[in-house]
Formats: C-alpha cells, sequence, structure tokens
C-alpha cells in the first residue's frame, strides 16, 4: 500500500504537499505557510490534478485566514477575498480550482461567524471536510465505473489520476485500484503523458506501489497497441467538463480518443461532479492554458531542440462529447446525450 | 542553403556519416571502414531514415569489396553475401535496406565481371548512382508532391524525412522544402516524435537552416491544432509499402492518422518507389521492430520512470491504407486502390 500522501495539514498552520515535480526520483515534501505561496505550488505544479489543486486552493484560503491580522470579520473577508483572486489565477482550466475557491467564500461571505477566529476555524474545517469528501467521492467514482470494467482488460490511462491528483485514492486510476483490488486482471498501458511525463513518473510510480501490472508506451502508441487486439478500454481524468459534455484534459487525451474512436474501443472520462462546469456551454468556452517553452524544449534539465525553436505548449486538450462514451462519477455514470444528467448533477 | 550531409564515400575506401544520434547540439562526423561498422551505426541509428539506410548499406558493401581479401571473384562473391547478410540483419522493418542490398548483390551474383577488382569497382559505381539517383528521385517527389499542397498550408509532419533521412533533400520535408522554394506559404508543425524525438532534434534543426516556418509540438496535441483548423494537410514518411497500401512508418504515424481522418485532413506517405514492397501483402505482414526500453525511459541520459518500469517500444506502427489519401513518389501519386498502381510501379 502507498506510504506517500498528496497534501495534508500541518498545526498550527501549514499545508505540507509533496513535490511532485521531483517524483519518482526523490520524496521531497515541502512545507506552505501563506496562500502566496501555495498559489505559486499550483502554478510550478508541485501539486497538480484537478482535484488536488482544489483542496490546496482551500487550505490556501485557511493559510491566508490564519495569516492575516484582521480583527474585524469585514478586514478578513477583505483580505480572503483578495487572496481567492490569487488562488484563481494561479491556473486557468482546471474548474475545481474555481470550485473549492467559491465553496470556502461563500462561507467566508455567509456573515453566519461574528469573529474572526471563528470564521477561521470554520474555513479550516470546511477544507478539512473537502478533503475528506475527496477521498470518499473517489472510492465511490472506483466502485461505480466497475460496470465498465471487464474481468479481463488492457486500460490505457492517460496523464495521472492517482492517489497523487487527489487527496487520495484518485479518479480514472482509482477505477483502475478498485478493479484490482477486486480481483479483476487489469494491465494498464500508461501514456508517458508529455510534455511533463506525468504517466511515466507519476503514474508508472503509483502502479508500482500498487503492485497493479503496467507497461509504460509513448503517447503516438496507444493506436499501435489497440490495432494488436491489447486494449478494451480508456480510462482519463477530466480538468473541465463542460455541460455539454464535452472534456477538457490532459493534452493528448483527444488523439487518443480519436484513437479509441477508430477502434470502437469504450472511452471513459472520469472525475467528481465538481469538475462539471454549469457555466460553460461547450467546449469551444474552456480556456486552455499555455505553459511555459521549455517543458518541450527541455527534459529532466537536457536541452532537446535546436537553440531558439518555436514551440506551442498546449496544457490541455477538449474532446468533444461525441467520442466520449460515458462519464463516470460519484454520482453515477454519464451518457449522452450528456446535458440533462449533467445539470441535474449540478444543481 | 544547408552545409551538412548524411553520407558520403571517402576515397581511397571509407564511408563519413554525420552522426544524428548528437544533433543539433553537435554536428560531428564518422569515417566508418567496415561492413561490420556501418551495421552497427545502422542498427545504432548513427544514421537512421529508410532511403539513408539503404545508401549505407550499399556503400557497406563496397567497404566489404575493398576489405576482403579474396583474389578470386567466387571468394569475393561469398565474402559479400556474408555482408549482406550482416547488413541486412542490423534492421528489420525499413525494405530500402533489403531493396538496396539486393540490388547490389545483384550484380555482385551477375558473373559480368571476371577480376575481383573489376567486381569491387563495379560495386562503387553502383552505390554511387544508387546515392545520385536517391538526391534526384526526392527532388522529382518534391515536384510531383505540388499538386498537393497548397498556396497557403499549415502541415503537420512526423519524424523526420530531410536530407538526413536521406542522401539528399528528403521525402515527405522535401515535398515541404519545394513548397517553400516555390513561395509557398508554409508552416510546419513539427511532432517531437518520442521517444527519439527525430522530429523536435533533427527536423527542427533542418527547418531553421532552411528558414521555414515551424513549431515543435508534443505527439499527443496534433488533434488540438487540427481542432484549431490550424492544419490542412499531413505528410509523412513511410519505411515500407505494402502491396496493398498499408504503410509502416515511425511510430506515431498511425495516431496522426486517425486524427487528420477525424478532422477530414489530407494524409499523404511520401518516399520513393523502393519503399514499396512487392512481396508483403499488407501491414500485418511489416515486422515491426521492438527498440530498447531506454530510449522511452531516458531521455539525454536522464532517468525518467521509476526503476525497472515495464516499456514497450515499437520503432513503427501500421497505418492501413484506408486512412491514406494518397502516395507521393517520384513516379507520381498512388490513390486508393493502391494494389494496382504499386505493382505497376515495382514491376
Amino acid at each position: 500500500m502507498p506510504t506517500y500522501f498528496t497534501l495534508r495539514w500541518q498545526e498550527p498552520a501549514a499545508l505540507r504537499m509533496i513535490d511532485q515535480r521531483s517524483l519518482p526520483h526523490e520524496v521531497i515534501y515541502h512545507d506552505y505557510y501563506t496562500h502566496v505561496e501555495v498559489a505559486h505550488a499550483i502554478h510550478d505544479m508541485v501539486v497538480r490534478g484537478a482535484p488536488a489543486i482544489g483542496v490546496a486552493a482551500a487550505y490556501g484560503l485557511a493559510l491566508a485566514a490564519f495569516r492575516s491580522p484582521a480583527d474585524r470579520v469585514e478586514e478578513l473577508q477583505q483580505d480572503l477575498e483578495s487572496a481567492a483572486q490569487a488562488l484563481a489565477n494561479a491556473r486557468p482550466t482546471a474548474v475545481n480550482l474555481f470550485w473549492a475557491i467559491q465553496r470556502i467564500m461563500k462561507l467566508v461571505n455567509s456573515q453566519a461567524y461574528a469573529t474572526p477566529d471563528s470564521l477561521r476555524h470554520a474555513i479550516l474545517a470546511l477544507a478539512h471536510q473537502m478533503a475528506e469528501e475527496d477521498v470518499q467521492t473517489n472510492k465511490r467514482i472506483g466502485l461505480n465505473g466497475q460496470a465498465v470494467v471487464p474481468a479481463i482488460a488492457g486500460i490505457v490511462h492517460h496523464c495521472n489520476t492517482g492517489a497523487l491528483a487527489t487527496v487520495d485514492y484518485g479518479t480514472a486510476l482509482g477505477v483502475i485500484r478498485t478493479a484490482h483490488e477486486l480481483g479483476k486482471q487489469i494491465h494498464v498501458y500508461v501514456d508517458e503523458t508529455r510534455p511533463r511525463l506525468q504517466g511515466a513518473r507519476l503514474t508508472a510510480w503509483e502502479l508500482k506501489q500498487l503492485e497493479i501490472h503496467h507497461t509504460v508506451i509513448v503517447d503516438g502508441s496507444s493506436g499501435f497497441f489497440m490495432r494488436q487486439g491489447k486494449i478494451q478500454l480508456c480510462l482519463v481524468g477530466c480538468d473541465r467538463i463542460a455541460i455539454n459534455g464535452d472534456t477538457a484534459n490532459k493534452v493528448g487525451t483527444y488523439n487518443l480518443a480519436l484513437a479509441a474512436a477508430a477502434h470502437a474501443i469504450p472511452f471513459f472520462v472520469v472525475g467528481p461532479t465538481s469538475t462539471i462546469d454549469r457555466n460553460t456551454s461547450d467546449g469551444d468556452h474552456i480556456p486552455i492554458e499555455e505553459r511555459p517553452d521549455e517543458e518541450i524544449t527541455q527534459i529532466g534539465g537536457v536541452q532537446i531542440t535546436p537553440d531558439s525553436t518555436p514551440v506551442s505548449n498546449p496544457a490541455f486538450d477538449v474532446t468533444p462529447a461525441k467520442y466520449i462514451t460515458g462519464i463516470i462519477t460519484e454520482k453515477g455514470i454519464a451518457r449522452s446525450p450528456y446535458r440533462d444528467t449533467l445539470e441535474i448533477w449540478t444543481r
């Protein structure tokens, strides 16, 4: 069983997070004391994965509350508004970040707390609750997903959606983990997931500790293995699901979905309902983060391309709903047409 | 204009080749004196690209001829049979290697040469001829390809098919080069091409010297750029074309073809007719080389995956003919159904 953790509150007021940039070679934890530090950690991808950055932001607001010298509730509210803005600016695509911030800020602005200290502790209690809910949500997702996982299956998985991408257990990798725990014979084809190699670095590391059979492959070879008959299922996570089912996820997901469609292999998106954005009508309205050139031009500090080669590095892509067989959440599995189900789930 | 060259005969008897493993950061040439050294250079991918390894093998046989101490034609023929076998074992997929060896061996076994020395010089003369033909073939391919290149086009290109993959000028990249020389406004989206990064390292380097606009992208993002409307054409090389049009090329080509098909973007295979194998009925009969794990687990000497992570590293994949819009050769552009045209071209 894994012995690592993604993030954990440290009394009296620090957020401890594993540095996902150093994995799998170094297991390092850092303590963060301010919301500004947490925002940087989210931006720099010390912590990544839509559910994990949502909870990290919630704890970031708890840190902001405890660091604020405000001695009136209104002052504390103002400080938290400013902190919420800073955290929301850390990354643009995963809606869980905004969902978590809004949930904390709803409490902040609820006027239910008479003193700054009572509000501070209420924020921390809610952040703890969100962290616990995330784990329970993932376990429900893991069970709900079993309806689509055969007893024997080769599964392509993209990016990382395990315990590291969440508070614990994982989303798409949680479905795989549950299948394994239930005795299903699973072999995971791990897309290495360029440019940041979350598959080769993080998913391979988690699967090794879970003792689940796996093979790391380059992203461009998934169709090759499908054509060989080795793949029966694709499971991926999600960073934002538009209300029509179009889904933003780590770049490379769309090409994988197209390969799956060409082979009539089921392609499921897996995530909590907090990833559904009822305010985004379709995938064309999901902002796509462009990340630094160096993620492509350098690997492990080694320069790959010629000097000053132009690159384009979108962190995410959008898979249109028509290529998605279903969306597995803690509330069940949505199927096309998605809008009705997703609207009910996000009411 | 480029000042580098892929391979060149050095009098009295050496083959000089650029080390493609060190590019773009170091431009190093090595001299090879025996066919065994050339076979290793092909296997280790000092030289790569189907047309280039064919000509390298031809020169490898010339080296074997000059190194052989045989003073009777029959002895020389035996030494060359053995050298041909060693060179043919260097890599399994690209048929140009076997085509070039067979062409030399046909001359070797023609009984048209009365003395070992006359045979030695005839072999070298044929190798020179094959090298010259390769350049002329590529220039014809470049012109033939213009029928499918719009005046303004975003083009996805996979792997490397430039001067480095050939004796000079290139195949798919030759079509792009000709388009640029004719004043067409081309922007090349360069698939980085994991695992060996031939796109990010070699194609970016060649395009920079040719002053052709380009952007390096990760392989998994081609669909993202297609969906954005930035791509009008896909051009790839080939390592073996079965007689029904199924084509083996660098791994990742098939996923690219599937993405192109989903967007109704023309997808053309580009190569000399020497890449067509009339003895291979379809793609299922093309042997696919499995290359060392380290090409995936390490990049530039830096370990990426956890220790002992299992990987699978097919060097090529097969794109079925139904996803190929056409095959651009020096003899013209073949269209579906391919068999009739390819049989005529390889008679």
